[in-house]
């Protein structure tokens, strides 16, 4: 885009937390990336800036109709202290996608990867070293017209902040137990489903609240339409394994394209295990299960990589999958793809982009 | 709730807008109310203050999950200088149906439409007397926790504005062109579609910018699963006289449950016209409109109250309802909606709240 990140300096860095209790979602670093949009003069002075509250009028659009759209990953610290990101620019591709949806204006995805970049690198001190940690990133944008009327916004501001975070699962990765969802519905075809903004996940929490109170992690969703073809596993994406074969829900517009996803699927192919994409009932997951050939089954996602399912619930169904123990596939998959991330294993792909 | 309100005024008002250039939602009072919500303390801290910016961290789960839900109503000022609300009761009622839906704690809608009193009572000397215009007033709630992650808040603030509103049609009533969508979905069944939550919106801009485009002021939704049931007009409720009888579609879990929209099928069961709430096939309209017995279309909400419908087009075809002009139920609805909202008109069914 021609245009430079001016830097202004944190005065006050704040004093880091202790690596071993980073949790998720809780600490933020010292600086954040911030460019404002305005009708006719499009993107507009990119800069990075010490981490601080923003100061919005109570009619600003962002409180009230919902056109905001983000993005997660994540930066590696390796062995040998380089940073690494991992498929940013398909972070930057989506977020284009989900902002064409929402009526958002595209951003120069190359920009934006530079604009994380130079982040990153600015507050590289905050990346946490210890086994299972990582420096998560959120970018995000937000209409900011003091404005009460549903229309698009006519300025935005695209923010990027930084967050350490801890290992998603603090006792190692465990097969978690899933409650099929035939009441709430997360998105349909034609609606919002494949992007990544707010009210997907506004809509996801009272199924996701109420799973846990029955004892489950998280819900796999249904199709809006049939409710009969499974379409995500609460913030991630799935896979199951049956009869040696890896499939997973094919993408009509109601389910995120995971990154983490499509690299699972590039890995599996270039493993030269079988994997489609193609539509899914849980009932032949049922059948499955039950003839003994439902070997595995994992979510993908950004935060937890790879989880493995050990069991779905399905009107009051207890299905048992591989034992509740976590499978081959998922366990290489989850191997691989962390020692990716890590600089641990070389890949041929170009997923792995150094800071430097 | 047993709380009470503090008041603290705004000592610098700023200059009120000429009231002939109102147009919607761009300027607002002097005060604002806001209270705050904790989990294990509950509501608490009522206040109006001066009307001012929001100050919260980049990381507020409001910028990034979309748990917020939110109300529109209006005050209005009768030829006597008594200041009426239409059904603030309704409008409290409705958010915490939103709220349960969204994972928010409730509000005691008594208490809320006290707070609502309070505000406008403060910034009376900002509601409009020109004909056509009111005070919109406009409730929502936020969810305050510096968190990233898919859960319910802990922290939330329930906030009201208020902003002088001109004629929401400044060459009057005119019949509008509607395009159905029939790509696009609003929401689904088992979703939130019957929340006043900012996702439904963010769902809808791009239909509603693409039928701008081709011309047509608003889209009628049809239902995400079988794309044949109308549910809404752009965001508005919508009704349909075939044969003499006055049909809307019937709330399956999709429709915003209108307040006008109860409230014109109230009245028209007083006045003895038949009025049914049943699904409605876009087929069906269109053979009606064929055998000449679609006798009228409108749209019912806060903002227009009644919004006669001129035009339908479907997959190209072009169907033209009481040769674009307004009908006689419309004209009534509108005629005594407005008259009681003014206070012009006498009900009784206590619809009409004085703020003293």
């Amino acid at each position: 885009m021609g245009l430079s990140i001016s830097i202004k300096k944190n005065k006050s860095p704040k004093t880091k937390p202790d690596q071993n209790k980073l949790a998720f979602g809780k600490y933020f670093t010292d600086h954040m990336f911030i460019m404002d949009y305005a009708v006719g003069k499009g993107w507009y002075d990119p800069r990075i800036i010490p981490y601080g509250p923003l100061t919005l009028d109570p009619s600003t659009m962002v409180f009230h109709y919902g056109q905001i759209t983000f993005e997660g990953l994540k930066a590696y610290l390796t062995a040998d202290k380089r940073i690494l990101l991992f498929r940013p620019d398909q972070n930057m591709e989506r977020m284009n996608l989900s902002n064409d949806r929402l009526c958002i204006p595209r951003l120069d995805t190359a920009f934006g990867v530079e604009a994380i970049k130079a982040l990153v690198s600015e507050d590289r001190d905050w990346i946490p070293s210890v086994e299972g940690t990582s420096l998560y990133i959120r970018p995000f944008v937000i209409p900011t017209d003091p404005y009460l009327g549903v229309r698009p916004s006519e300025t935005y501001k695209f923010i990027i902040i930084l967050c350490p975070v801890g290992a998603y699962y603090p006792e190692g990765i465990n097969p978690v137990k899933i409650y099929v969802e035939s009441e709430y519905v997360r998105a349909v075809k034609g609606g919002v489903g494949f992007a990544k903004t707010p009210g997907n996940y506004a809509a996801s929490l009272k199924a996701q609240v109420e799973a846990n109170q029955k004892g489950f992690t998280q819900v796999l969703w249904l199709d809006g339409v049939d409710k009969k073809f499974v379409e995500e596993v609460g913030t991630m994406n799935v896979f199951f394994k049956i009869k040696g074969e890896v499939v997973t829900p094919i993408m009509e517009g109601s389910i995120l394209p995971g990154i983490t996803r499509d690299s699972t699927i590039r890995l599996l192919k270039s493993w030269g295990v079988p994997v489609q994409e193609r539509r899914i009932s849980v009932e032949e997951l049922y059948e499955a299960q039950q003839g003994g050939y439902l070997e595995e089954a994992f979510g993908t996602g950004t935060a937890a990589v790879i989880s493995p399912i050990g069991e779905l619930n399905w009107n009051g169904q207890e299905m048992i999958i591989n034992n509740r123990e976590i499978g081959p596939v998922s366990a290489d998959l989850y191997k691989t793809i962390t020692g990716i991330q890590k600089g641990l294993i070389k890949e041929d792909w170009g997923w792995v982009v150094e800071v430097k």
